[in-house]
């Protein structure tokens, strides 16, 4: 059945990117044979395209069984931005950011869905973020509120792993660079939801070897996503396939080798990383 | 002179990115009839390469004077590292760092030789930063130092342009994201020096409007750049392409539009770039 909707999509000579009304399509990214593709996912079935949705991408005339591929980070960002401090419940009694705050991370951290969180030899205390991520779509400066709404292609799950003592502790650096940057400190996916809107009720959770750690309502966000696009976009151009990692909520604790992050939020799916040191 | 000097390279059929003993090669990208390629410069002749010369870029068979090129920001790097509190000179009486302090810019500031330094309009207190630019020509993780030097393709001019009141002052972000990260913050160029030793006497400098306002000797470095790249590629992965901001000397001052800033490093160049305002 997923088979024929897909193929469905395809004859009905639609763009694959589009989504109309309330309709989600989920694209992922894999590998098979030791190419990468995009693809749109239905079911258990992926059509694989030609090039990234907000690229252009058609249906290639291949189709695979998801048990047939690995999947990938679901997209190839030229940047990777994140927000600190976008959650009322992680902020707590701290003053609350008047705009979004932002840092890098390098693309090199990028981590894809199960493949294993790598601690450095010398980290003590790296922790976990559950994290809705933005991926962006068109070539945004200087734009309007509704423009960068409209500039989302669509959103992931991403796990912001940050190394505490390097970022706030005892061994804490000028900036966040291996606290936030570290090689697999930025695992993303399964999917990117298109035509997915972030609804207050909306969860977001962490679970560390099957306990859920955090849990929270997307109305917990202090900047909501176009303000993150918006702010972000009047000093940076974004461009299709950059990614924003939008904060996390309440608080984290520590990982070590051996242990499994699940990052889950409603509507886009579970994100799940082993994890083990260098 | 110049061009038979870049033919006869070329039929001794030696590696291009190959240099010897105290040879010094400067490698160029530029722009022409709206296409961007990889050169080897000599002289006033450009022998075009059929790609980056770390990459295996082999003469494409085609010769330009540089007069008739736009030259681009030389290298295409995944990532932009810098580093903080690199020189004596520019620590003065704050502690000295024990490690490289590094942060990251996007690939979004990078800008080419002669194209604007454009300041976001609601900045008052934007700096020049004359810089020491590292680029990479090895993937690198977990190396030795000398591993790391062997690592390093060449050198070119950086200018780590700094938003002091988006860095430090009232205006402070928690990190220094659109400080050192704007659009345009990082010229780099106009040759990356293939085979260039940074000397201790060998001097960096900057000129605003043609007043000389830093001049410092390489030996004021606190962290050489074997030391950095080693200890940058202990957390982040390195490529080919990729480059290292490495500190600026001294104090600098406020640049305002109109103005003209240059960087110069003996024996790679002078970058040099207008200032506009957005």
């Amino acid at each position: 059945m997923a088979l024929a909707a897909a193929s469905s999509l395809a004859a009905q000579n639609r763009p694959i990117a589009e989504v109309k009304g309330n309709e989600v399509k989920h694209f992922v990214r894999f590998e098979r044979g030791g190419r990468a593709a995009y693809g749109l996912l239905a079911g258990e079935f992926i059509t694989e395209l030609t090039a990234a949705p907000w690229a252009g991408g058609v249906a290639a005339g291949r189709s695979h069984n998801i048990s047939a591929v690995k999947l990938l980070y679901p997209c190839e960002p030229s940047k990777v931005l994140a927000v600190g401090l976008n959650y009322k419940s992680h902020i707590g009694n701290r003053p609350a950011p008047t705009r979004p705050e932002f840092f890098f991370k390098p693309i090199t951290c990028l981590q894809n869905p199960g493949d294993p969180i790598i601690i450095p030899k010398d980290s003590k205390n790296t922790h976990y973020e559950a994290e809705l991520v933005i991926v962006i779509g068109k070539k945004l400066k200087n734009v309007s509120r509704a423009e960068a709404e409209a500039g989302i292609f669509g959103y992931t799950c991403g796990n912001d792993v940050s190394e505490r003592d390097w970022q706030n502790g005892a061994d804490k650096d000028l900036q966040w660079w291996r606290a936030k940057g570290a090689d697999t400190y930025g695992p993303m996916g399964p999917v990117i939801a298109a035509g997915f809107k972030p609804g207050p009720k909306m969860q977001i959770s962490s679970r560390l070897n099957g306990e859920v750690k955090q849990k929270q309502v997307l109305s917990d966000l202090l900047f909501d996503c176009p303000a993150i696009v918006e702010f972000a976009a009047r000093y940076v151009t974004l461009v299709p396939g950059d990614v924003i990692f939008t904060g996390t909520p309440g608080s984290t604790s520590a990982m070590k080798p051996g242990d499994t992050i699940e990052i889950e939020i409603t509507g886009i799916g579970t994100l799940k990383n082993p994890v083990t040191m260098a």
